[in-house]
């Protein structure tokens, strides 16, 4: 990044209804800041991590590494990443152990944990909507529809899993336009990685998506895939890592950096 | 990357003129096919240099890690990072030791080093010369000018050191298409972090470059900065790194991907 806006009062007050118990998928919140797929992982793990990530940067773009045992970040001066998500899941031996809206307990078990953000296509949602291109999920106001593909990530280390993908339903006459718009965004998954055909990619069912909500696909809409930060918690549970915190699908982290400084 | 070319000829013959002891820079050879600066280091310094590099992704885009120990990379199947470059220079305690142009023994020193493969400006060249945009260094036969500049790099762990830039004159008509152009390569430094003044990046002259050769800057012509992938051996050097294999400055790794795929 390269510029810090001097007010963003409006991610400061979406990250304090946050903290203060506001427990919502984000998409559409705090428009033009940059929201952030989360996961924390024992200093142990990070090495691995960030090489999985290096190696996967459509799903896994890194936005910034905490120091070991931080919980603070420069994309959000005074933002508390332990309590400022909606909402947390806890992982252990590579399964689903709970959900918190309060991570600060948790947390404390491990005194060395990397904080990994990484970023989130809601980030090019904005432009999308600007060019007058709907997202269903904001307008059905749901969760954006994610799903777990056939196409490995390449491992590192202890890690290996599959690529997660979100999916936009988009007018076939501008699939092309979405795929520029959001191809100027490289760092928040950029370009689709797959337009139409999602049995190609191992998806069966379009309305059982396997995180957040499925959304409506319309006649002369085409299902677009982009590459999604929930692929780290896809190889949480394909790597059976010991111990993970992560955001919940589609409960970001709000940041204070303006969507359009991650524009090429 | 998405796709690996059939024919990476032009490429591989560069790398066999490189580890049959050719010794040159190698901006202009292989035009179309992706350079890469490099640096290995003990994985005990793995971690703090990948999140300097995520922390400085302009001067330091990661385009490939090897496993320890390796000497090998998916970017360039068959090659062999300890022989395919046309110079190396070796680094003890932060001063630089000796170049050499096989590093087989050297390399052997250590038994798991870690290599990292960062993006090179040379990428963007070949659009820019496609746009009649000429290259002053290649046009004189020469190696690019670099230079140490007044600004920080963020800090990892061990790891800080100043930013270095690459210098390329171009015509002030054209500058604004060369950060454009240069722009949609992200992943190779993409545009430009300064365009003329110098000296506010401390530089006081021009015809002195730390790295590389001068070049002419005519009149009508601006400096246009590039990060730069020697930021990792002024790293090294303000560190006191105690051992490291790079590159020589402007003595890169050919590969076998084509530009093209980085470009967004």
């Amino acid at each position: 990044m390269t510029a810090f806006v001097a007010n963003a009062e409006a991610a400061r007050t979406a990250r304090m209804l946050c903290r203060d118990g506001l427990i919502a998928p984000t998409a559409g919140m705090a428009p033009g800041f940059t929201q952030c797929n989360m996961i924390s992982l024992p200093r142990d793990w990070a090495w691995d991590f960030l090489l999985y990530a290096q190696r996967n940067p459509k799903p896994c773009p890194v936005l910034d590494v905490s120091d070991p045992g931080s919980h603070s970040t420069p994309l959000a001066p005074g933002a508390d990443l332990r309590r400022d998500l909606p909402l947390y899941r806890v992982w252990r031996n590579g399964a689903l152990a709970e959900e918190v809206a309060d991570a600060t307990q948790v947390w404390a078990e491990h005194a060395d944990l990397v904080t990994f953000l990484i970023g989130c296509s809601f980030t090019f949602e904005t432009p999308l909507m600007q060019a007058g291109i709907e997202m269903r999920h904001i307008a059905q106001g749901c969760n954006v529809p994610m799903y777990r593909t056939n196409r490995p990530c390449r491992s590192a280390g202890r890690l290996s899993g599959p690529m997660v993908v979100s999916m936009r339903p988009i007018p076939a006459e501008r699939v092309a336009e979405a795929a520029m718009i959001s191809g100027r965004f490289p760092a928040v998954h950029g370009a689709p990685v797959h337009v139409g055909a999602p049995e190609a990619l191992g998806i069966t069912d379009l309305s059982r998506p396997d995180f957040g909500d499925p959304v409506e696909v319309r006649t002369g809409e085409v299902p677009v895939f982009w590459a999604c930060g929930v692929t780290p918690q896809a190889a949480v549970m394909a790597s059976n890592v010991p111990f993970a915190i992560t955001h919940a699908p589609g409960h970001m982290f709000i940041t204070d950096i303006p969507d359009r400084n991650w524009q090429v």
